[in-house]
């Protein structure tokens, strides 16, 4: 019910501020008897982390997981998991200008307005550095989706601005800075990238992703549709603008006959649906995407106002991201491993009598 | 929290099946005072109403809307509105061949799959009959937006097949069976529908809706971000495979300088946004668009199985609607109804103190 | 999260005014393929019905259950369960007087304060009218839990102003109007409540429930515990004053030593706990009481005002109910029945995996 | 919904074991703009603190409180406010002993069992040392009720064993280490509770709490009524058997003529109902009560089994609490303010329009 809150029965809470002393997480719902230690953690906070190449911003965080409940020798209890993150590159630099100022493009106006006060630091809570323990929870959910039903989930960018993913190998994604699934492209792609960089500007992105093994049977119409919470789940990143299921807008151009995914006794014969069907999964490998806007924090001057409503002119100093798409695969990902794990709960609580074929 | 429930504060259950004695919602959360009666229903419902021109199926439906609770003497009570709308068209065919058949791109399957057991009569509880009951309650949640702040949301076609809206005539929109902007492209999509529903095929389509008036502040980070509920809303309506925000997909290949929307003394000067900024409403109008697969009830047969997984050959008799998304104007201007007025209500909870400028 | 549903995965939703149209219910979450018909329900309401001998209001309502959706051919379909039942003795009568006025411990006072406009007719949404669609939808979970785990919830009466049940002997229980456990004690009754009525005033009652056969490991630590879930539940019901669980108020008296249930291999020893340790289901028999106030409805004059603020002298006309807490023991037994449910959803989402001893 | 969420719109999220590195809260939705700083929560948590008289146990811990979120320059942002207390006195003993043995009275059987695995250590996550963070959450809740609507909550303690309370002098209650209001009984309960210690036995005791100056129409019927989640917030405390409402039990035995509360021009003369009429804050002093078990820790060898069944003698260790309820007035205080700033918030989302007399 929170809005800071994300799934139903694995449910998530975040806290935390950009700049503020730390941020953290808690989990509720989480089965019991699963095997975690902060190690578990590593390995996805470091896919998502910034400052892993010179394409995505120099913040140095070390990002290291504390369990302070719900783990006791190493396995869940049952009970609330709490993880904590303490921001360390918490840089004390002069906010007070910018605390006053509205940067276009960013939520330092709507926040304003709705709150009458505002973190200005970094962003406070609207500032990306929030998904950080998305990923961390889904890591939790990700290993139990994994050992108990054998599903896999992995995003990666298939659009860079004018660019798009020539050719789809999925061994390559993991191999570059861009989670590129076209190994050859990846020089044009850096000295794209270079180029904008250095002329300040930024650019958007799209990717994709596929939880691969779901069995059928999970999302509950109406409206807990596991589309519709893969929507929101998507759409609550930063900086998303569009979310796909399947063949997505194409849709609006296709036939019935060309659409619809026929079944013969070896199974769906296509895959148009993105693998939900009226809000449940269908068995298939569910497919989504999303497109990421570029930045408004750019090296090349804007207009704005303060908050006094004086016009400003605006230019976002200190790190600069040219495409904030590139460290969105892992939350990506981690967004999709929490719906599934939350409609996964949810399925077996209405429906653990029903034999399934 | 229910899957048949939608928001939090003004949560709106619906129930029934498409050929079951009758469907209805309960709102439950309604500001007291609120007039209300049952001709309000009357306009919307219409405008959804299945068999209102030759393009949408032939389903007459009175759908006269009874008020069972939460009015009393014409106005709201604050106590939860149950309305009820009898199925007066429920034809009495053998469902028995279709309860034991999969249709190709429907919820047969996954339904089957989930509950072991399912309605087959005219797709159940998966019909897109259940959505007159979001327009219904959406009629109260529009009344209250508009006469207390000014709120208006539209929707309209604007892509069908391989046809764009060539011109934006917001006075055309409710001028013809399409919801189209351009009247005169009218007879070009009547001659494109007729020979659609000849050949026994259907079609997409793409929708565009606007919410204007929506008051700066409304939405709430992180998870309950007024966008991502627009998101889980749209997809939430059957066969749409897409949400959009602002410039929606587009954004994957505009730089940071084209997107971010400008502010200067006079406002922001632009709206690439779409209306909505780290998930808060801006002020400005709020954009939204969404992509509706072409039925996969076509006349053509198709390839399916049966519940023993016998291969068989499958047509849809009866009622056939060249395109669907054709109704889904006023479903979806319901759904981001829903959507602003509880997120009005949750605003003003926890802000209710604050000073807006 | 709506004020008027009850549970979060079993989630019952009532709607209706003691005088409107109907009452009805939207019960979301029941598993599928559990057998329902409309004449399951008519032993728990009639058990409820007013109207049944002397001692409780003369209201007639035949209380027939239409299932309005979410069964198909006799069963469960796991789509939403409405329940409508039509109000047919809804009496003309002119309502305009006590509109105008606020009885004495009533909610007619604190509606008119928080909506600022209500349904006066027999006390509208407060009346308990409203506790008939909680025994409807309970006929499901009970039959559920039945059948599925053996669970029983049976309520009874055993204190009635000055007399307290002196035997306790379960098969009287239902052989009498006042579900009072000890048969030689009821021609007493009748005498005192003969005389109450006759009196023009009204006694209050203290009620226990027995839920036998939970399994050990239902109920939800911290917030959602058993005993706190069971407590809201039936202090919900109208005129509850009070709710213990075990020992319940006497604890306050008791030693460590008196108190503490000891265990040895053949199980608990005692049950002062009620069947809860920690929130959670002991596997013992559970055990609740509640006490419920006189009605202020009542012949004898009161003071009071009216909306105007002018002194006025009230007296209830028509149907008068010297003690109301006669037919709470099928409302008591409902909403445990209830809670119940609910945390076996909700223990199996979580705890699928545990197996337990 | 998760089960360590409380509160709907001002939602506390706690997490934490007794012995685990901490103890901690995130609340959501607490309005912006309200005055914070690690000082506030100082006062209550130390009243509620354990080893502060030699008639509570003697665990030694600072208890101070870390903002981590939430707050900015002093004051709440409108996000998630996070706070930590590290566990500082986690004493080391060697818990393999406990860990595979059920204390009888305690959680450890049912925690064993429902989940499969538990943190034995000071009893987990169903120690007391839980209710630590409800009372800092409270402290912000206090605040805001206090500051925006004079709200003022107060507990204490009229019932130890065979001792009530025989004067009501409130300015005593905060002078003695029982919250006792009556001065000249302390003796006696010293020498009781000395002797009770001596004797290794526990006891039990009742509380009263009061809050006065709630306005009219705070509460939502039907499940969601002020009284039901009072009981609910108050049967989660540990050890808690009994929650009543204004006369409470008492009630069984009264006439209707004697309970309802009569109204004058002057307002209401009586206050039998405990200020909630259907559910809905009358405008008078709400007042509740509670009885708290004897603890099961216990001095003296108790018969229990461990988890392979075997039956054992079990005597508690270390801490020993002749009487739990010493320290639960403060904790009281916290649920009734939590329920009731969760209220407030409800009711003005919906009714913000209405105006009360």
């Amino acid at each position: 019910m929170s809005a800071n809150t994300f799934g139903k029965l694995f449910a998530v809470t975040t806290f935390g501020e950009s700049h503020g002393p730390a941020i953290g997480c808690v989990i509720d719902g989480c089965p019991p008897g699963l095997s975690i230690s902060p190690e578990d953690f590593v390995a996805d906070l470091e896919r998502r982390a910034t400052g892993r190449s010179r394409f995505t911003s120099q913040r140095h965080e070390a990002d290291a997981v504390e369990i302070l409940s719900g783990v006791f020798e190493g396995r869940t209890t049952g009970t609330p998991i709490a993880l904590l993150i303490r921001n360390t590159d918490q840089r004390s630099k002069d906010y007070q200008a910018i605390g006053e100022q509205f940067r276009p493009g960013h939520a330092d106006y709507t926040y304003q307005q709705k709150y009458g006060v505002r973190d200005p630091r970094g962003g406070g809570r609207s500032s990306a550095r929030e998904t950080t323990m998305r990923v961390a929870a889904a890591v939790i959910a990700k290993r139990y989706l994994s050992e108990r039903y054998g599903v896999r989930v992995q995003a990666w960018v298939d659009a860079i601005g004018p660019y798009r993913a020539e050719r789809f190998d999925r061994d390559a994604i993991e191999q570059n800075p861009f989670f590129w699934p076209d190994a050859e492209q990846v020089p044009v792609l850096e000295a794209f990238l270079d180029g904008l960089r250095k002329s300040g500007d930024s650019v958007g992105a799209r990717l994709t992703a596929e939880a691969s093994g779901v069995p059928v049977g999970w999302g509950e119409p109406i409206y807990g549709k596991l589309d519709a919470e893969i929507a929101s789940a998507l759409m609550s990143i930063n900086a998303v603008k569009s979310v796909e299921i399947g063949d997505g807008v194409a849709v609006a151009s296709q036939r019935g006959t060309e659409h619809r995914d026929e079944i013969t006794r070896e199974g769906f014969q296509s895959n148009h649906a993105g693998g939900i069907l009226g809000g449940i999964s269908s068995g298939q490998t569910i497919v989504a995407r999303m497109a990421i806007k570029p930045t408004s924090s750019v090296l090349i001057p804007g207009r704005s106002i303060d908050r006094q409503g004086n016009e400003i002119e605006i230019v976002t100093r200190g790190r600069h991201d040219p495409c904030v798409g590139l460290r969105a695969a892992p939350i990506m990902e981690a967004m999709i491993a929490l719906v599934l794990m939350d409609q996964c709960l949810r399925d077996r609580a209405q429906c653990a009598d029903v034999r399934r074929g």
